[in-house]
C-alpha cells in the first residue's frame, strides 16, 4: 500500500461519495476511476470428481451455475462496467444495496449476512509487476457459489486456483463456504508481504535514530505513520468482518468451516498486533529523535558558550590595552605585557575550570 | 462548517440555555437568533399513483394530512415563529418536550422513539449561494407523515423532491419510514461535500509541512483541528441516532426499510472514519512541524557556533597584538606578523576541523 | 466555580474524611466548615387547588407533612446544625448512612434508591450577590414529599418557587416526583451560566494565542484547565445519578415523569459535551502556544546569527590590521585600506547571501 | 506511602515471586523480609452482652472460637512465622492457596469468595511513630469469625477496638460480616490521611510552578508522579474487592451489611477521584513547568540578541578605525571621530528600534 | 527476553507468514529457523503409586499412552522435524489447524478448547547457560495426557520433573489437568525472573535521570521501552488464555483444578501490573530527562548571555578608544583612561545587576 495510492484513495473516497449525492440509494453506478479495461469474467465450477473452467463474455450465460450441486466460483475483473455486474447480481438475486457496495471501490471493509447469502468487502494487497498495489474486492457467498468482484485483473488467488485445478488439499471436497474461507485466507496472508516491507523500513528508521551521525528524515517518519494508519484502517474492519462470519455459522457458514475461519481470524489479529507494534516503534523513534535533537542543541550551545567564555574576556582585556590614551601607566610599565597575558590567560582558565566543573569537558 | 459559524454556535449554545433558565420544561420558546424571515410551510402528499404539492400559510389547515392513507411530508422553514411550530405540534400530537428540542437550534443531535413516533435532531450541512452553511434540522416520523423543521430556507433535499415529483426510484412506492430514511440519507451524503473541502485543506497543510522552504501557519493547524472537533461532535451523535432507529424496527420503522437505514449507518461510520483519519493527519502535521522547527533551530545554532568558533579566537589574537605596550617583543620580531597569522589560522582551522568531525559541514 | 473555591473544596474533602476516621459509620456529624448561620427550614405544601407556605423553627413540627395527600417540599438551609437535620431524618425515616451523605458537604455527587425513597447528592452552582458560588445540595424524594438540604441560604430555585406559588405550568398538577425533576432541572440549567463564563475565557485565550504580539499567561491556561477538570468532576457523576433515577421508574419515579428526566439527562450530556469541547480547545491553545514560542525562539536566533555572521568576520579582519607589528606589508600598501574594506564587505556579503538562500531574509 | 517503601516493595515483589519458582502452588512459605519479631495473636470474642479479650501464644488453642454463637476477631501480627499462620489456617479450614496469598506480603490486593468464607487482601496505610507506613493485610471472614493477618504490629484499628470494648455504636449488636465491614472501612478511611499529605505536596508544587522566581525541582514532580501511581495501584483493586463482596450478599455477607459496604465502596471511589485529580494536577504542573522553561529561554535569548545586535556592529566600526593603515583618509578628517560615533550609535539604534518594534523592550 | 531476540522474532514472524502464502491451511510445515538439532521425545507416565520415564526415538511408539488410566506427559524438543510432530498429532488426534499453530514458532499466544482437548500456545522465558532466552511452547491437554512441544532443549520445568519423580506435593495424586496447570504455573513464574532483570534496569535509569551529573543514554530508554512492549505483547494474550481455560471448567478442566488456575491467572495479572508500572516509570524517566535537558540548555544560555552582557559592551568601548583618529579629545584628556575604565566597569556592572535581579546569579 504505497503512500500515493493511499492518499489518492482517501481523496477519491470523499469525492465519489460527494458526487453520488442525490441519487436514490441502491442506484448501480460505478464510483471508481478505472476505465476502459475490458471486463473479464472467469468461471471455475468444481465437484470432488470434476472441474470446469471457462471465460464468459456475457454475464447472462451464468444463470446455469445458480444450482447447489457443484461449487462455482465466478470472478469478475473490472467493476467499472456496471451493467455486467448488475446482470450477475440479478441472476444471483443480490440486494440492490449490495450492488452499491460492490461498485463503490472506496467503501469501508465490512461483512453482511442476509438470509442465505454473505457479502464481504475487503481490501486486497498484491504485487503487480513488482509494485505493491491495493484494490478493493467484494466477495459474495451463496448456496453453492462464490462471486468475487475486483477492480482490476491480477490478484492473490493464483495458488488457490492451481490447488483447485490439481485437486490438492481439502478444497475440492468441501463446499462453497470453504472456498469463501480460502479466498479470505489468501487475502489476509497477502497482508504479511506488505507488513514485511513496512517492518524493514521501521528497522531502517530505528537504526538511523540510534546512530548519532545520521540525520533522520522527518518526512520518512511522517510517511510511515500515515501508511501504518491507512493499513490499520484497512485491516481493522476485517476483524469485525470475520467475526461476523463466525457468528453466521448454522446459516451460510457450516460448522465444519468454523475452525478454518477462526484460523483466519487469528491471522487478522496477528496482523493487527504487528501493526500496533510497528506503530509503537515509530512513535518510539519519533521520541528518540526529538530527544537526540535537543541533546545535540545542548552540545552545540556548550561549544559556543565555552568558546565565548574563554575568549571574550581576553578580547576585552586586549581591547583595553589597545586604547590610545596618552596616560595609560600600564603601557609604560616594563612587565605590562606579561601582566596582560596573565590576566587574559587567567580569565580564560576561569571559564575553562568552570566548564570542567560542570562536566562539559 | 466554517470556523466562525462553529464558534458562534458554541457560544450561542451555552448562552441560550442559560437564558432559558427558570422557565418550566417544555415551554415552547424559540432559543435561536434568526428573526423576521417569513415562515414557509411546504406540503408534499403522495401515493404511488398521485402527488399533491402545496404551500400553506396557516398551520391549522394541515390537520387533514394526519391520516395514514398517503405519505405526507410537511417541511417548515423558519422555526423562529414558535406559534406555527406549536400549531403543527398540536395537530400531530407531539410531546411538549419534543417541541423544546425542535425550537432549540443549539441542541445535541439525537433520536427518540415514543410510541409510534420518532424524533431525529441532526445537523444539516449545505451550500447556500456557494457558502458552506450548517443548521439544525428536526425530523419527526409518524404514521403516514414526516415533519421536517428547519431554521432557514435552503436545504439538501432538492434532488429528493424532484425524485418524488418524477416518481423515480422506489420512493413513491414506499411508506413514510422510507421517506424518513431518504431524508437522513441526503443529510449524511451532504457531509461528504464538507469533508472533501476539509480533506483538501489537510492535503495543503501536509504539503506545506514537508516543504522545508515553507513556513506553516500555526493558526491554520489550530483552526483545522477545531473544525474537525466540531464536525465530529455533529456526526458522532448521528451514529447513535441511526442506531436507535434501527432498534425501533417493528415499531415506526418497518423491516423493509431496515437495510436502507443500515446503509445510512455505514455512511455515517465512513464519515467518522474519514474524520478520524483527517484528525490523525493533522496531529501528524503538527508533530512534523515541531520536529522541523527544532531541526531548523539546530541548523541556525550550528552556523552561529561555527562562525564564532572560527573567528572569535582569531579576533582575540589580533586584539593581543593590537595592544600598545611598550615592551612587546613579538612586535619587533621580523616574522611576528606571519607568526600571528599562523596562530590565528591554526585556531580557526581547529574549530573547522572539530566541526567537520562532528559532521556539521 | 472559582479556582480558590475548588482548591479549598479539594483540600477540605481529604481533610474532613481524614478527621472522621474512627467514628462508626452513620454517625451524624457535620463535616463542613460553615458555622454559626441560623438554620432555616422552609415548607411549601401544595395541591392543585391550594398552597401553604411557612417557616419552621423546630424540625419536630414537620411530622404532619409525612402523608401523601399533598406534595410537600421542605428546604433546610444550613446543614451545620446536625441535630435539626437528624430530627427531620427521623421523622421521614431516612437511612443513617444517608444522614452521613447529607451532612458531608464534600461528598461525591450520587443517587441512591432505597425502597420508596431516593437520595440525590449534587453540586449546585449559583450567584450570591454577583459571585459564582458552588455548594453541595442533597435531595430526598419520598412518597408525597421532597426534602432539600443546603449548606447556605441562597439557591437556584427562586423561579421554581414563584411558579409553584402562581400555579404556572404543570407543577401544581403533578406529584412529588415531578417536583424532584424540576429541582434537578434547575440545578443543571444553572450549570450553563457557569459554562458561559468559562467559554468566554476560553475565547479570550484563543484570541490571545492567535495574536502574535500578545504574550499568553501560562498561569491562566493552567487555572482554566484545573477549573474545567473540577467542573467535569462535578457534572460527570450527575449523569450517572439521573441515569439511576431513570432506571427507578415504576418505583418512586412514575412513568409520566420519565420523559422529563430524560430531558434533564440530555442537558447533562450537553453540559459534558461543551465541557469536553472547552477542554480540547484549551489543549489546542496550549499546543499552539508551545509552537508559537519555539517559532519565536527560531526568529530570535536567526537575528543573532545573522548579525554575528555579518559582523564577526569583519571585526576579525579589522583586528588583524589593527595589530602593531613592525613588519606588516599591507599597512604600507597604498590600496591596503580599500582592500581591507573589500575583504570585510565580502565576508559580510557571504553571510548575507547564505542567509538569503536559506530564506531568512 | 513513602517513595522508598514503594520502590523497595516493587523490587521485592518481583524478587520473591522469582524465588518461589519451582515450589508447588500452595506451599506455605513466607516470602516477605521481616524477621525475628515475635508473633502476636490477639483474640477479641464478643456478643451484645459480653466481651472476652486475650492474647494467645499458641495458635492451637484457637479451635474453640470456630463456633458461630459469638463474633470472634483473631488478629495475628507477624506473618513471618508461617507455622503459626498455618496452624490457624488448619483450624479455620482455609484453602491452601489462600495460605499462599496470606503469607506473600507483595501480593496484589484482591477479594475471593469460596463457599461461606471470604478472603480480602488489602494494603493498609498507617502511622507508626509519626512515619507513614504501608503494609499488606489479609482478612478472612467466616461464619462467626474474622481473621486478620498483618506483617507487623501497629494498625489502623485501635479506635475500632475501643468501640468494641465500650460497646459503642452498632458493632456489638451485629454479626461477623459487620465486623469485616468495619475493618475495611477503617483501612479505607486511613487512605485519606495519606491523601491529605500528598495533596499538600501537590499544592506546594503548584504554588512553586506559578511563582516565576522559584525553580521547580524536577525530581519532586517525578517522585510525586511515581507515588501517585503506586498509591493508585494499591487502591484500584480495592474497588474490585469491595464490589466482589457486594455481589456476595446472600452468602457470607448479609443483606443488612450491604448498605454499609456500599458506603465503603463510595469512599474507595472518592479516594480514586482525589487521586485522579491529583494526577491531573501534577501533569498540569509539569506542562506549566515546560512552558515556563521555554519562555525563560526565549527571554534569555532576547537579552543576548539585543546586546549583540546593539554592540557588535559598533565594535566592528571601532575595529575598522583602529586599523593601522597608512592611507586612511577618514582618520585625518576633522570630523572623523564624531562621524564614527554617529555611525556606531546609528547601528546600535537600528538594532534597538528593530527590537522595540518586535515588542522585545 | 533480549532486544535482539525480540527484533529477530518480530522480523521472522512477518517473514514466515509471508512465505507460507499459498499453502492450504493446516499444511504441516515448520516455519521457524532452528535446524539440524536432533528431535528429542521424553515420556513421563505416572499414577499416584508408580512412575515410568523413558526417551522415545520414534513417535509411533507413543500410541499406548493414549489411555486415561495414568497421566502421561510427552515432551518434544525440536519442532523443526515436522514429521515427528505430525506422527504424535495423528496418534492423539489433533486438529490439522492445531498442527499449524504448533509448528509455527512465531504465532500469537492463545488457548483453544475443542471437544475434550485444549491447546495453549505460550512464550517461555528461561535461562540457557546464563543467557535469557525466549521460545514458543505449545501445550495440548487431552484426557489422561499432556503434550508439550518446544523449539529447543532446555526449559523451565526441571523442578516440576523432580517433584513428579519424588512424588512431592499434590502432583502425583491429581489428573492431567493439574499437570497442565503446573506447566503453565512454571511458565508464568519464570516471567518474574525476566521482570526482575528489567526492573533493575529501570531502577538504574531512574537513578541516572535524577543524578544531574550523569548523561542518560537515549538508546537505553528506547531499548527498554521496546522490550517492555514486546514483553507485554507476550504476556497480554496469556491472560486471555488462562481466562479461556477457566471458562472450560466442566469440560477438560475439572472443578478441583479451577482454584489453581485462578491462582495462575492472578500471577499473570500481577506480571501485567508490574510491566505496566515499569512502563509508566520509563515514561516518567523520559519526561524527566526532557525536562532536565531543557533546564541545562537554559543554564548554558544563561552563562553565555551573562558573559556576553558583561564583556561585549566593554569591548565596544575599548574598541572606540583604540581608534586612530587624529582628533579624539578624550585621548588627550588626563583622566581619559580612568574614565574609560569607569564606563566599561559601569556597563559590565549594569549587566551583572540585571542578571542578579533576574536571579541568574
Amino acid at each position: 500500500m504505497s503512500n500515493t495510492t493511499a492518499k489518492r484513495s482517501r481523496r477519491r473516497r470523499a469525492r465519489t461519495l460527494a458526487e453520488k449525492r442525490g441519487l436514490p440509494p441502491g442506484t448501480p453506478v460505478y464510483t471508481g476511476d478505472v476505465e476502459g479495461v475490458p471486463v473479464h469474467v472467469q468461471v471455475i465450477d468444481y465437484a470432488p470428481d470434476r472441474l470446469d473452467e471457462l471465460e464468459v463474455d456475457d454475464a447472462q450465460r451464468l444463470s446455469s451455475y445458480r444450482d447447489e450441486a457443484s461449487v462455482t466460483w465466478i470472478n469478475l475483473d473490472g467493476i467499472h462496467q456496471a451493467d455486467q455486474v448488475q446482470a450477475i447480481a440479478r441472476i444471483f438475486d443480490l440486494h440492490p444495496l449490495w450492488m452499491e457496495d460492490i461498485l463503490n471501490p472506496q467503501g469501508r471493509p465490512k461483512a453482511e449476512v442476509l438470509d442465505d447469502k454473505v457479502l464481504v468487502v475487503a481490501r486486497m494487497v498484491h504485487r503487480v509487476e513488482g509494485v505493491v498495489n491495493t484494490e478493493q474486492v467484494a466477495l459474495v457467498l451463496g448456496p453453492g457459489w462464490v462471486l468475487t468482484f475486483q477492480e482490476q485483473a491480477g490478484d492473490v488467488w493464483e495458488s488457490l486456483r492451481s490447488r483447485i485445478r490439481q485437486g490438492k488439499g481439502r478444497i475440492r471436497k468441501m463446499k462453497a463456504d470453504y472456498l469463501m474461507h480460502a479466498l479470505l485466507d489468501d487475502i489476509v496472508d497477502a497482508y504479511f508481504v506488505a507488513l514485511e516491507e513496512v517492518e524493514s523500513r521501521v528497522d531502517g528508521l530505528e537504526a538511523a535514530a540510534l546512530d548519532p551521525s545520521t540525520r533522520i528524515d522527518n518526512a520518512a517518519i511522517f510517511a510511515l505513520k500515515q501508511e501504518l494508519a491507512d493499513f490499520r484502517r484497512a485491516v481493522w474492519p476485517m476483524r469485525e468482518s470475520v467475526s461476523a462470519l463466525l457468528k453466521a455459522d448454522g446459516g451460510p457458514i457450516s460448522a465444519a468451516v468454523v475452525p478454518y475461519l477462526r484460523d483466519v481470524y487469528d491471522h487478522v489479529v496477528q496482523v493487527m498486533d504487528i501493526l500496533e507494534s510497528s506503530r509503537e516503534r515509530v512513535v518510539g523513534v519519533y521520541e528518540l529523535h526529538l530527544s537526540v535533537t535537543s541533546h545535540r542543541l545542548n552540545d552545540i550551545m556548550k561549544v559556543l558558550t565555552l568558546v565565548s567564555t574563554i575568549f571574550i574576556p581576553g578580547t576585552f582585556v586586549a581591547g583595553v590595552y589597545g586604547m590610545n590614551f596618552k596616560h595609560m601607566p600600564e603601557l609604560e610599565w616594563e612587565y605590562g605585557y606579561p601582566f596582560a597575558w596573565a590576566v587574559m590567560l587567567g580569565l580564560g582558565a576561569l571559564g575553562g575550570i568552570w566548564a570542567w566543573r560542570r562536566r562539559w569537558l
